[in-house]
């Protein structure tokens, strides 16, 4: 065993969902593999390769975004408190047909996995246009992606013509498959109100030939059911059902309206659902049945949404209001339990991606996807139990981050790239949207 | 006119409640008040006293903190996730009965103020156990506050015989009138539920005889309604209007349960109502009727609550919060936008607290209670308007605090007293809680 980064003194939550820890350990990362992990006393002797010391400081795994619109970060604020029609149609898209473009994409993209690298975020599920410059942007900043190129039955930005929507995502997805462990691409289909039944059964069948994951918007909005079951007289689920598009790799986003059956439809077929409940709050779409769909069975994943409708990528404050409105709706404190809402952000992300095998876990044989966090600030002092993770947690405890195995921030430092730069890029890009 | 301190070079929200700043620009401070403001083309020169250069910041009036119980930071994450009866009766009460004592409450108050003052926050209204030591640890933390002793029907931490109560609030307020501009004494009485008629109406007397606010714990759950109907043939608010306590220095806390009738009550009698949105949702109380309150003419601010029911004492949270669960009630995602929001928790909440001719905005004339953010940190860009504070704001973006003109946090550093060894005296206590 050759060690070349090992972390020590740290006090260690292996399995996020398990609410247990070592309170002094270390971790031992051989490539991109954690090949040890145990109380100090076990600790290896280094003759060389990186120590990092970890006193003070606790060592979970990365957080798994499992949906983000990264380009958007340039509408971060740009119009919020409005209602949902006039949000979209007065604001969102005229600024995406005005000003999404490859450029963009890709400085938007950077600042967007800047803010989540910061926020200890190492792995990020995104879905937008210009996904060859977003992979782009995610390969150059180190951090973990699933980018998933959009279909949609509009001109899009860089897919003026819907009919090539297909062709533009299977050659995105050509040349980023295999090409750095960091990237896998996919497909996003926008939802079943923006795209036709041809257009989905179409894009699954590229899916499952390129054995990529698929994206959808399913059952957002109150709206979006009676949209759907109108002429379809069925349900958001129950039609992507009938058209055979639901299966274990497919990722629901949102389903917020989802009723016990379409939950059965959903766990029948092994489809795994990202929850976003910051969107869902902001948009006013409403609570998603989290303990119902963890019941069933479901792999359930968390997602920030992108900058337009939240409006940070910061899983910290995802789970903080994860589990203080699953309280809600049956007026029960005990609702979610800040351990499953830490599974959710981790292991529970990383089996909804279908990444599990790798990461989600800080145990010998998983990638080293790590964040060390500083917990003696005073918002998580005292530290009784990793919960306090949930509910005090925040993107500023974190110190440090590994990627693959590579450190990529560094005392609160951005190690990969220009940070400045990266800045000024957008703040031009700002200018022309205010 | 001389200026004793005098920030250069920052971005203006003079008032939070208006979408309006200044670019670049200046403020002014000549002992405790802010005498100008105005942008840097104006600004004056400077031959003595010290100068900030707010470069990259954003200057705007310190955070109003309308509800704590600071010593509970020791039961930060100590029992989360349980039925409000378990979490009650087996775990803070006996924690309080065991643990709360003046070294306690002494130092978790310190971690408590060191908290706030890190995250923007420059005012306080506490209430709970030895305010006599709470509000010593806040004087020296140079933190302005209202700390309120308070008053049960049942033998309490350092009040082992109830009878002596109002003996106990009396003297406490005698001691600490016109001892410091930073700390103004007061009284809260816990809740209707926990302090018979004629222990409000004693309570009250005695505020209006010593003139200081009167905080009271009204209607924050469903089962306070039953409680108190049944005996009383009244609502909670019903109840204290018929015993004649509220008045234009009443502040009620929560006061989630009330209908049209008992807002009009609140309403004529001038209350004002602080409402804690984190602690309403973990401890699954509801969502408060804040458009409602607002649309009265109620004076509305916004508070953290204690760490055992939140868990952070974080004001920026509290705000995103708000303001994301008030779209909930009607799937309106108007709600209550994020300037009313921003003013909840500066100029509302000093109104509120009845200090709104001395804070919440920075204008001269008003006490110098300003915080410095950096608003170039990724999660904060671009910054098109002061509502990004509210969605996207963070108390990690608080650079500088400046409390009665006296600087008492810079560059992230709290100046005012060694966190460290507070931090050391928590952690001591700590070990005996678990």
């Amino acid at each position: 065993m050759t060690i070349d980064l090992l972390i020590k003194n740290c006090h260690i939550v292996p399995d996020p969902s398990k609410n247990e820890s070592i309170r002094h350990g270390f971790i031992a990362i051989e490539k991109e593999r954690i090949v040890q992990t145990g109380p100090m006393d076990q600790c290896p002797v280094l003759s060389k390769g990186t120590t990092i010391d970890g006193q003070g400081q606790l060592a979970m795994s990365g957080l798994v975004n499992g949906h983000c619109h990264a380009p958007m970060t340039l509408f971060r604020g740009m119009a919020d408190d409005l209602a949902l029609s006039t949000w979209l149609n007065e604001h969102i898209f005229p600024a995406e047909a005005k000003h999404v473009n490859p450029d963009m994409a890709y400085w938007c993209s950077k600042l967007a996995a800047a803010e989540m690298l910061l926020g200890g975020i190492t792995t990020v599920a995104d879905g937008y246009f210009f996904e060859e410059e977003v992979s782009q942007a995610f390969f150059e900043a180190g951090i973990r992606a699933i980018p998933a190129q959009a279909i949609i039955d509009f001109p899009a930005p860089g897919v003026p013509d819907p009919a090539k929507a297909l062709s533009v995502v299977e050659a995105f997805i050509d040349r980023w498959t295999a090409k750095t462990p960091l990237i896998t691409p996919a497909l996003f289909a926008h939802a079943p109100y923006t795209c036709c039944t041809e257009t989905l059964i179409h894009a699954k069948k590229l899916a499952r030939r390129k054995k990529v994951p698929f994206f959808i918007h399913l059952a957002e909005t109150a709206d979006e059911i009676k949209h759907i079951i109108k002429p379809q007289g069925a349900t958001p689920v129950q039609h992507l059902e009938a058209i055979g598009v639901l299966d274990n790799q497919t990722i629901c986003v949102h389903s917020v309206w989802v009723d016990e059956v379409d939950l059965e439809i959903l766990a029948k077929h092994g489809c795994s659902i990202i929850t976003c409940p910051q969107s869902n709050l902001k948009l006013a779409s409403g609570i998603a049945h989290v303990p119902q769909m963890l019941k069933k069975g479901i792999r359930v994943g968390l997602g920030t949404d992108g900058c337009a409708s939240n409006n940070t990528l910061d899983m910290f404050r995802e789970m903080d209001i994860c589990a203080k409105i699953q309280k809600l709706p049956a007026l029960d404190p005990v609702g979610v339990p800040a351990e499953k809402i830490l599974h959710a952000a981790t292991i529970g992300g990383a089996q909804a991606l279908g990444m599990a095998s790798d990461i989600g876990a800080l145990i010998p044989g998983n990638i080293a996807d790590i964040i060390l966090l500083d917990i003696h600030r005073p918002h998580l002092h005292p530290f009784y139990t990793p919960n306090t993770l949930v509910y005090s947690g925040s993107s500023s405890a974190v110190r440090s981050v590994i990627v693959h195995g590579q450190l990529v921030v560094h005392n609160r430092e951005l190690l990969t790239f220009d940070l400045n730069e990266t800045k000024e890029h957008v703040r031009t890009l700002a200018e022309q949207v205010k």
